[in-house]
């Protein structure tokens, strides 16, 4: 009997039934058992490891020949993890990560009712070493450091696993199976394979598509014989987390196309359909990360998500996550602000200053123009939160490389932005920015709203539904054959785009009808 | 390209041709030797264990893209043992083994040339703890007993495949496979694994058919991750030595019916052809080993093994292996003395002492009768050696059980002795009998002589066909689960057969016409 709700599992907990030997029938113990656990897996052949078999004659003696077997589906047979006592329900978990180089996030999950349990999200301990991914590939590069660095890295997180745990009540010896998700950079750290290749031309990684490994070879501290399931990867710059985004979205199970968005100080862009899947990165800066602007912050506490304008007064209405006093503004919120100020006519087309109706907010500090958003009255810190010209110049580029990048990609395979049914946009940027505020900006192309699918950690969402379906876990790896890569030149038609694409929302504003109702109607 | 002439080889050294790797083709190092290596193998399936591919990127950075890759094919796929700077000839050793209660043999080849180029020879080191499998069992069960049996036998064998691998001028990491053949109890006590079950009903072996196992898990020390074949076995009374002497007989290739008889203290019986395969085994006693006679002894020097009774003088012709001073006699020479002392008629067909015939030899010693087979001025330590006629009684016994189970088994399947075309006779025995000697005790059946064929070791020489060849390989797995193993009926039909045959040749004389031809002109 399989135990459980998930008729889709690749890790199962099955109760065999096993008639005990006679004279009549004197298959060996080890033959009888695995006859028994293919039989209830529909014949398909399982293997039991030699650690295993040795323990299986004292097991018997014990508890004789009624038990439930841990098994996991490997790429071309059922392993046995581990027999246990049978009982009514044996715990069954397993855990999906995402393995960020700034941030992990380890969702625990009960596989018998595939219901989520937990999650822990913690700063990688990487981050000890240097926060972006060259210092740490540098760094591994050093006597010693590849290991350091996987060995922080696998600490830290068995460390978070086992609080996780503890909370749960559960032990870590019943997680049997883990799904990781992550860059190619990221996955290589973790499995200790060295990086140096990643970032040389030509940009090689050891490893495409590892297969399933027992997690004690990794040094994860949950049931020794676990599988790991590390996502594969389609080269240095394409990494498992934007597999698993693509599994997320399912936009390889539909007809009409789809476009993923994945954006950070480099944008990863996927376009597809059920046939085909082409995707391409760009940098495109750190502003739309809040990263640049100099009260840029990653979203927290008291961070400014959302800017109204009053259109009489011109009074700016503040929201801030937890509706803290104002600390700082995240990407999302710049790109809000902005469109406002915009719409507002408090900076023009090329993101200028107006001063006459900026009015008293306007003041400069060091000879460069600061807009005051929030006055030091109302601040946390009872500091000024002000955004310069060059704020809005840094995110107005970031912005523009996007759109092109967007436009590039989607012309380069002759399909019009019309053309595009689901944007989704990932990250946690993508859960908070207003599609109607990025296309003000001429960020995000003018499609229907609807048409707009935040997916919040969608590198999460991948890995969790890897863990709970074999059919999910096979598609990885078609999508991983299947997306071309395509390598964006960065030629005169590019930068001619890109300077177009600079204009709040852009030189042809007939590609913008909305943002043209939205300000026209003031202008005249 | 494959290395070497062993086209049918499972076990082997590649030299993948690899395309490096460049911006147009970014695939990953390890996919990209695999896929290099699948082309090689006619697109099977190549796997790399984690533990090899953490080796990749300083191999890679040390040697480039031209490699040797030692790999063997597993159930499923081929899997790499070892990555190797390229050579003319990469060294590619296995192992065939062997593993006797008493004795293990163990031979070593050249895989690349299939040619044979040592063996060693030595005592099971377990004769320490017991010289019969029961001891060893049991000794087993009590606390720390297992490791023990497990380790002093892993231990003693490591020692003789370092010595012979010395002597050779190899490097025992070039082993990278070992085939071993051995009876149930012997396999499992190699593995470590639990033999309590295999000597109590329902006689349940812990496992019939271990899968191949890297040599660092069972602690033989030859390549870590060389594959250890353990032969497959029935139960646990029919063991991997007879499934790798059907093998060698390769009787399940033809369509003429076979027997395989390997004589021990139970005689192991076979019966078949490409069609079928019947096996039984009965306890025929020491006697035929030469264990139980007073005089008796393993095959040495001294030993003998021929007699010759010089038909007008009745003198004694001895002939004693190496032709040293004889010592002792052993089982096939016993035959052979008992056969001759009947044609003489110095014994009668009850095998008792004909006393006028045996005139002086016959002494009496503790009130039974002796015959002097050997003065005590021709051996070698200076006493007489004598047989008794209890000794000549068991061996009767012994021989008439061997050929009640000959005629047990043919009869159940409804055939006659006739119906035999090809006789194996395996052992050390087989090699030593004269056939015509047992046909004249009524041991064997009065076939043709060229039916016989001594087979020596079988069971080293099945480990030998499957170390070389995949069919082989193949073939053992075939032929474990076709036979069909009958357990012998000691009912009162049998014992009546038994008592027949008590006699020499037979009570029914017409069974044994060759016999009569040479005995009878003398009786006349």
């Amino acid at each position: 009997m399989v135990q459980g709700s998930n008729r889709d599992g690749w890790i199962r907990v099955v109760r065999p039934e096993i008639t005990p030997p006679s004279l009549k029938d004197n298959t060996a113990d080890v033959d009888r058992i695995i006859k028994a656990l293919e039989r209830e897996l529909e014949g398909e052949a399982v293997i039991m490891d030699f650690s295993l078999i040795k323990e299986i004659p004292s097991f018997l003696e014990r508890h004789g020949y009624e038990m439930s077997a841990v098994l996991y589906k490997g790429n071309r047979a059922w392993q046995v993890m581990d027999i246990l006592p049978p009982e009514e329900d044996s715990p069954l978990y397993g855990l999906a990560m995402d393995l960020g180089s700034a941030t992990i996030v380890v969702r625990l999950l009960d596989l018998n009712t595939r219901k989520r349990l937990d999650e822990i999200s913690f700063l990688n301990p990487q981050m000890e070493i240097g926060p972006d991914i060259l210092t740490r590939i540098h760094f591994a590069n050093e006597e010693g450091g590849l290991e350091k660095c996987r060995s922080i890295l696998v600490t830290g997180t068995n460390e978070k696993i086992a609080q996780m745990a503890a909370r749960q009540g559960i032990d870590t010896g019943s997680i049997y199976g883990i799904t990781v998700a992550g860059n190619t950079t990221m996955t290589h750290l973790l499995l200790g394979l060295d990086p140096y290749g990643l970032c040389r031309e030509p940009y090689i990684p050891v490893i495409n598509k590892p297969a399933l490994i027992p997690a004690e070879k990794i040094g994860l501290d949950i049931h020794p014989a676990a599988p790991v399931l590390i996502f594969p990867n389609v080269g240095s710059y394409f990494g498992g987390d934007l597999i698993a985004g693509i599994l997320a979205t399912r936009m390889t199970g539909r007809e009409d196309v789809s476009i993923l968005v994945d954006v950070g100080t480099n944008a990863e862009v996927v376009l597809g359909n059920r046939e085909w899947l082409m995707a391409c990165a760009g940098a495109a800066g750190p502003a739309l990360e809040g990263g640049v602007a100099s009260m840029g912050m990653m979203a927290g506490p008291g961070v400014i998500e959302r800017v109204v304008i009053d259109s009489r007064s011109d009074a700016f209405k503040i929201r801030t996550i937890g509706d803290e006093p104002p600390v700082g503004i995240c990407g999302s919120g710049l790109i809000d602000l902005i469109a406002r100020l915009f719409l507002a006519e408090m900076i023009d087309i090329r993101g200028r200053f107006v001063t006459k109706k900026c009015g008293r907010r306007l003041r400069s500090i060091d000879g460069m123009k600061h807009l005051v958003v929030v006055a030091s009255r109302d601040s946390a810190d009872g500091k000024d939160l002000t955004i310069s010209q060059s704020d809005i110049d840094a995110l107005l580029r970031s912005k523009a490389a996007m759109y092109t990048i967007l436009t590039t990609i989607t012309q380069m395979i002759h399909l019009s932005m019309k053309d595009i049914r689901h944007f989704y946009i990932s990250g946690t940027f993508g859960s908070v920015i207003d599609p109607k505020s990025a296309i003000t900006l001429g960020m995000l192309p003018d499609l229907p709203l609807e048409t707009y699918r935040p997916m919040g950690n969608t590198s999460l969402a991948g890995a969790e539904l890897v863990l709970l379906s074999e059919e999910a876990r096979e598609e990885i790896y078609r999508i991983r054959d299947r997306v071309t890569y395509i390598e964006l030149n960065v030629n005169q038609d590019f930068m001619n785009q890109f300077n177009a694409a600079r204009f709040i929302p852009h030189t042809d504003r007939s590609l913008f009808p909305s943002v043209n109702e939205r300000r026209s109607p003031k202008v005249k």
